[in-house]
């Protein structure tokens, strides 16, 4: 890396890579006063985010904010209390990811205190069995609980792919009925049409973690609950299964088999399968589709193992229990291709997916919500078994949906603006801020540098403002004060003649004692 | 610490103290049997959360929820834009917690990552300051945001002590003009009315820093700004003054003076001030009221210095500009016992306090609000001066001192229960939870174990469900259903005679395609 006397621009360029001082002290070279005039510079903090973190603002806060909404009354509607639990938790409650090295890294953000590892949580069904284990006593059985939330994942991020986003959960701990699980597909179809997808716009695919297990013994590969060492060998053949559809069935037979070397020259190892067993796994990964003939094709590729039969069986009664609730083929279908990536389910899984409107086979931003059946999870805590099945939704990844191809604009209108013309009579603009807001008018002081009128313009422009209030000294006079509609006036000075510019009522001087009922007046003639 | 052979009890009692797995096999001494079956149940995480975490369910939640509600409305009334930074930041970026320890945990959550440090956010203005000195060049001047989110302290937990919490915040970035600091005071009083709080419910007290600033140079202690060593000795004042409610007086002479030791026996270091400055000190804290007498003695207390005169004028021209909009001294007074424990203060500051309804003297649970102006914050990015001044309620406190009192009930109505008479009939019992859910009901079908009638009905006891759907073998044969009233059946069930019980309509059969129209009628006459 070239290291030069700290001018500004390279000083700042170079803290966009480097992050503790010493670093940035050390890229501060040259002659001795312009590295110690640097130095001082370089000791400021940078002013950014970490890498896969972002910021939101306005039209999609409130966006998120409907949804959320909505959603809440959707999992009410079904029976679900609300739950919130804190964001951190003890890192062993939450599971899967074990302190064996010395910072484990893998997926989630931890640290030691006190000699116990703290981690943030990395989604919301870890902490609602730890919840449930420790409060079963008295909680209701079955409990339904839904919650909202930031989850966190220590990933590599990427375009799309953020360490914090927001989840949607409900859940149903301590049923084992395909009821529960059926319930969670009628669920999501129900969000999706209520946040405005259209049906059509969306599909949901229905898999069974059984009929995986059941094609795997079939082929001479134990479970894992007869041979744990062999869980090493299942885990990779479900990722390999869970990239289809990104690598294609070229790459997923490599993962399968002998291992795949990508692009960059980097090499994956493989499951190391024969070919036999990697073509009974690819016609496994062929069968979709919602109709009974799905279902024969299923049984004859996992009969023979009690596993294969229980997904089966599964697999079965909720379709049925879907199509009950009115939730036929053209929006839940069964996909055996899908996995879902957390090591805790146990039963049925199944993904929301948006499709693309002109061709409904290509997926647009991939999964929204997903979940399934965890029958394991309490029972690390307890000991027994407690059946549970839930749903996730993710609603920053929606919310990406509804923006692709929009133009992120803010039309939220912004507030009355009263503008200051005299520095010494804030008292004066304060009191008809004050009457604006009383009346339940959105309305605002210029609070910047008053000595420049135009910049008190081009702040309300800035915020979209609709009117400015103003009161010079004439006024004052008159005991009156001057109305501007800053949305008329964009509107004609961009066609109107001169003629026109004055007649038109774009400004307005009226009794100060009117400043409410005129304002209030115009706000309703304006357009949002 | 004594080790025993781990009987399931003493092991979970282990537990509490001690998280990972280490210790807890250490603790399993004894038989080796008894060792061997302790080793596999201690090997079990235990369900519990870290000291100063809590979970929220139900009511809390919805209260919170309707708090969030009114305290946006009232923000964007004032004319602020919502804005939503992550949880997580760089440590250097959130500043006053610097990484000078190998884990510099004071205060912050913060861990290591890739040679960086990250950390949780400790406030919602640290971050703000980051975005702003981000995004400066395309921002409105002055910049309005509010936002809410959690925030997380690494303190020692104590009672209502919490080391997540939620917080409000509204700022003003890009004003130096007293009306900025005004504002966010009438702010507070709004937002604490419109929540339901009653004139006369709390009071709001102003003070400022630079008046404590002007009291420290005429006792002889320069400010930091003309010599930085002697920030160490302020600070020790500053905290003592923080002190003043819970040691009273003499406890902050001490702290002023040589020290203080408590009843524990631990000693706190004094500021080491002689016995006339601390007087000074002493009489400059009685100093309180909302009348202009309060200034003349602020005058005399702090007259000779620059920060002392502007720090007059400034406190002067805020309580004249909160006077202006309708905040008077029944709401808002000068307190010079306000400090406000974060560091970055430079001006204004002001606490809302809720106070008893009978002793308005008292206050009940302390500070629910409370902020100030930060004109340094943005200038550690840019190094150019940024005017800011803004609030943060704290939503949690504010639910704390509604609920004291109050026993945490959930009076939510549960929803309408489908019970489970004939298990191979789940699809029918199913389409009516379906017909009641497509009909805006809240309704779920039972997912227990249906075996048993009577669990069902304690189920939706616990639910506090009001109504029940039974249709049994004789229902189904007649085209029926039962509905069971479970509210007016518990009403009666306790005070009614034989005859009322029975010619009381608390359950009805009705024909099986009335079920939508006669649940809407019994739930509209239902109170709750």
């Amino acid at each position: 890396m070239r290291r030069t006397a700290c001018g500004r621009k390279e000083c700042a360029a170079n803290h966009h890579r480097r992050t503790d001082g010493r670093d940035a002290e050390l890229s501060c070279r040259g002659d001795p006063v312009a590295r110690a005039r640097a130095k001082k510079r370089c000791r400021r903090p940078q002013a950014r985010l970490p890498a896969g973190f972002r910021d939101y603002v306005g039209s999609e806060i409130r966006r998120r904010r409907q949804i959320l909404q909505v959603v809440a009354e959707v999992f009410e509607g079904f029976g679900f209390d609300p739950l919130e639990t804190p964001a951190i938790e003890y890192l062993d409650a939450l599971g899967k990811f074990l302190p064996d090295v010395d910072r484990p890294n893998a997926g989630v953000f931890a640290w030691k205190e006190d000699e116990t590892w703290l981690s943030l949580r990395y989604d919301m069904t870890a902490p609602l069995a730890r919840y449930f284990a420790q409060h079963r006593a008295v909680l209701p059985s079955p409990f339904r609980r839904y919650t909202f939330g930031s989850v966190w994942r220590n990933e590599k991020p990427g375009p799309g792919r953020f360490r914090q986003f927001t989840q949607c959960d409900a859940d149903t701990v301590g049923s084992g009925s395909p009821a529960a699980d059926a319930e969670m597909i009628a669920l999501a179809t129900r969000i999706l049409e209520e946040i405005g997808i259209r049906r059509g716009g969306y599909m949901v695919k229905l898999n069974n973690r059984k009929l995986l297990d059941g094609l795997l013994l079939k082929i001479g590969m134990p479970r894992f609950a007869e041979d744990p060492s062999d869980e090493a060998q299942r885990s990779t053949v479900l990722r390999a299964i869970d990239k289809l559809e990104r690598l294609g069935s070229q790459g997923v037979r490599a993962l399968l088999g002998p291992g795949r070397r990508d692009e960059s020259g980097d090499f994956t190892a493989g499951a190391g399968l024969a070919i036999d067993q990697i073509d009974t796994i690819m016609a496994f990964l062929d069968v979709t589709g919602g109709g009974d003939d799905v279902l024969r094709d299923l049984e004859v590729l996992v009969a023979g193992s009690d596993a294969g039969a229980e997904g089966l069986a599964e697999t079965e009664a909720v379709m049925e229990l879907v199509r009950v609730q009115g939730v036929g083929p053209d929006r839940c279908v069964i996909d055996t291709t899908v996995v879902r990536g957390l090591g805790y389910y146990t039963g049925p899984v199944f993904e929301a997916e948006l499709i693309n409107s002109e061709d409904c086979e290509v997926p647009r931003v991939g999964s929204v919500a997903g979940g399934g059946r965890y029958d394991g999870l309490v029972q690390r805590f307890t000991g027994q078994r407690v059946p549970a099945t839930g749903i996730s939704l993710g609603v920053d990844r929606l919310l990406a949906a509804e923006l692709e191809g929009q133009a992120a604009t803010e039309s939220t209108r912004g507030p009355v603006v009263v503008t200051i013309m005299d520095r010494h009579r804030l008292g004066d603009y304060q009191a008809m801020v004050t009457e604006l807001r009383n009346a339940d008018i959105c309305a605002e002081l210029f609070l910047g540098n008053a000595r420049n009128f135009g910049r008190q313009l081009k702040y309300a422009d800035a915020r979209r403002c609709s009117l400015a209030v103003i009161q010079g000294e004439n006024e004052l006079r008159n005991g009156t004060v001057m109305i501007k509609d800053l949305q008329l006036g964009a509107r004609i000075s961009a066609t109107a003649t001169a003629a026109e510019w004055k007649r038109r009522a774009w400004q307005q001087e009226i009794p100060r004692d009117r400043l409410v009922a005129v304002t209030r007046k115009l706000l309703a003639g304006q357009s949002g």
